[in-house]
């Protein structure tokens, strides 16, 4: 019954501490390569559908395919739960329909509610079709709600009481009760029209007195979700308040649901994906994407930044006769446009953390925006004068040293400022600022450095 | 009693959802201005510990020191273990010693520890005098780990059962026990030598009857984490493996401690904020450091960032002759770059985030590698066919189109392959590739871009 998955994974302290070790994998491929079915089963069987699930993402389609063949009956509906999108619509397509059917109702509602929201009709059609009528319809009313609503993130069982209850009276009914739901850690305290207005941990429960008030041993931090919260702000509430559950509710304010940790630590982890996958202009992909899904995944950004790459040589044309009078300016030019990538990006990236973790409001924007424009200012005449001196030693032009010094100072504050105020703004007009940012700020550090080079150049040298 | 803090935050699933309302600030600054103090501790009683922090690390040092000032002996120690590194160095500076050592001693220990851990010396020293005697110990036993190991995460108080007992043993033992945790979810099942080997969830002991063995109801999955540990790999088995608590043992594989999921998603969250800043080329940062504190944080990757750029400019000089007699080069140079520098990122960043989940593996690292290079290609050819047209429109030479494609498509294999090979290479060798690896790769993509650009253009046209 019990089994320690640190048997399979080596979790030493040392740096690969829960990877699936090489032997495994190794094992699992060549029991797969002999058709040894036994031989596969004893190997699986102790791992975690979490690492199963890795494991099948990280071999190529023609192993997987085998794999799954020869494991049958075996595979589980926790496995597909723990699969990447691309990877799990391809293995329910492989899975033998009487397979699928049995792993699929082996699993809790919300479970089913994730494994399908993601997969296309039809492959959502089978799914729905293998579950039992009341799962269905529960299935069904989870995905009534919005995309990434807290509504499709709860589970539906909940262990409530009312508030007036004793500890004697909750024990009792727990103990009776035939069916208590697979985890819970609370009891939620409801008033008669279904209002959640407490909750009491199991904890407290069990070491407290039968005959004290539900109510005097409930938890100080209470939180209630409405079903229509966004999920990125769900797994933000359960992160600041330390929450472990909190009852959902819906638009009357009656309990429908309760929301556990796990499920918000797994959004905070997906919100995090999305921030920095974005920031580096890449949109949703896994390491067993196909090469063609991967490269039109790349080309959005790549277009986008090609039409800014281009705005910005529009600059440089405009100069091309101070250039060809001096080759110089084309050799230190990338070097103004490129510190104030460098110094945009860092902006960028603390803003959209900042406003990311709700530490960038009204209450200190402008404080914030001032704080950077000022670091811009310092750092931007710290590297002015460096590049300044590199600048007359390189080339023995005192004059160019002075105007890369200034036209460094210039796009090291502009970078400051864009850096900040357009996340900032995208915020504010409720685009999400780490898809957008990225290209804007470096567009205009590329363009307004050129600009301020090139143009004090032209006025100096000409 | 019990608080719901839903009253206090909007929380109505809109986009400002948990964000601290402007009106509770303003109030709040108002009362500050007037040394209203039953006003101020009639605003801030209702606030989550979390909030109050935020709004701490919101508002300017001024309002702050008078804010705190004011609220004197109210201060709770949980703001303290809730706010970041500087402001609560500042305000433990600011803070009455007896309102310290008062808040201070309310905390659980592994929230000293939390607290301390990050202090200079002599402030930690104050922190420790402040305790009593035994919390003193555990605080001093919990910082003898080292840094950033589950020994400092965990808490040391544990409910433990001999693996033997009964439910009813269990549920009387916890009846009859003075002193239980503030927060535990399960009990752990340990062998006479004190060797966890099981979790029993308290859902579990409470829905079963007396009579049955603890074993029999124990949890399918099951992890022990070595005190050794480094907390990244902590956050990571918990979010893997869905734990909700998991025990600690030392070296000999005894029971010390337990963790609770609530603790690996703080790590969680840090781990990220880390790689994403790290990747921007920022150390770590908040949104209160001083003007100084931040330029200074920025000053390393900008220096490093300027070595890359100079050293790029060097290749450009090599060809200034070639630029010379034909300035556009100058204008076409930094699109190759540019348009090298993001695929490269976008390779990078799905690379750094794939080793963080353990998903990138000894596995799959060459299919990986083959398949970003392939869509560099592919990706690289298309945009050279789209650019290679707009050189020969724009300036009339066939010739330079057919330069720049080449130098694109070069540029941008380099790219995948650097972008996916460098951040590979720094995890096996133990430096974090979220750190390291921006630099390299645009320092590289930069060369190449303009190494391949003006070389060809030299062989062709010269």
């Amino acid at each position: 019954m019990t089994e320690s998955h640190q048997l399979q994974t080596d979790a030493s302290g040392d740096d690969d501490a829960y990877l699936l070790d090489r032997s495994t994998v190794a094992a699992i491929l060549a029991a797969v390569d002999r058709d040894d079915r036994d031989q596969l089963v004893t190997l699986m069987e102790p791992l975690h559908a979490a690492d199963i699930a890795d494991l099948l993402e990280q071999i190529n389609v023609a192993d997987r395919t085998r794999l799954i063949a020869l494991f049958g009956p075996e595979f589980d509906g926790e496995i597909l739960t723990e699969l990447e999108d691309g990877v799990r619509g391809n293995i329910i397509d492989t899975l033998h329909p009487q397979v699928l059917a049995d792993a699929v109702r082996d699993l809790e509602s919300d479970d089913v509610v994730d494994l399908v929201e993601d997969l296309d009709e039809p492959r959502q059609g089978v799914i729905l079709d293998a579950l039992e009528d009341a799962d269905r319809v529960a299935v069904e009313r989870a995905l009534s709600y919005p995309e990434n609503a807290a509504g499709r993130l709860m589970q539906r069982e909940v262990v409530m009481a009312p508030q007036h209850w004793t500890v004697g009276q909750a024990t009792d009914m727990l103990r009776n009760s035939d069916k208590l739901p697979e985890q819970f850690y609370h009891i939620v305290l409801v008033d008669p029209r279904l209002h959640p207005v407490a909750n009491v941990t199991l904890g407290k429960l069990m070491g407290a007195r039968r005959d004290v008030p539900l109510q005097d041993i409930a938890e100080e931090v209470f939180q209630v979700i409405p079903a229509d919260q966004d999920e990125g702000d769900v797994a933000y509430a359960f992160n600041q308040y330390h929450l472990i559950s909190a009852p959902v509710v819906d638009g009357d304010g009656r309990l429908v649901g309760v929301i556990t940790i796990d499920d918000a630590m797994v959004v905070l982890d997906q919100e995090h994906e999305e921030d920095i996958l974005r920031l580096a202009g890449v949109s949703e992909s896994s390491v067993s994407d196909s090469v063609l899904e991967t490269s039109k995944h790349r080309l959005p950004w790549l277009c986008v930044n090609l039409v800014s790459a281009i705005t910005a040589s529009l600059v440089i044309v405009t100069f091309e006769r101070t250039i060809a009078n001096l080759v110089s300016l084309a050799i230190l030019m990338p070097i103004i446009a490129s510190m104030g990538g460098n110094a945009g990006t860092q902006s960028l990236t603390v803003t959209v953390r900042a406003l990311a973790t709700k530490n960038l409001t009204n209450a200190n924007v402008l404080r914030v925006i001032r704080r950077e424009v000022s670091v811009g200012l310092i750092n931007g005449a710290l590297f002015a004068s460096i590049m300044g001196t590199i600048g007359i030693l390189w080339f023995g032009l005192p004059w160019l040293g002075a105007v890369v010094g200034a036209a460094l100072i210039i796009n090291m504050l502009t970078a400051a400022f864009v850096g900040t105020a357009i996340p900032v703004v995208l915020d504010k007009i409720g685009v999400d600022p780490a898809l957008a940012s990225g290209t804007f700020v470096t567009t205009t550090t590329d363009i307004v450095g050129f600009f301020s080079f090139l143009g004090l150049a032209t006025l100096v040298f000409m």
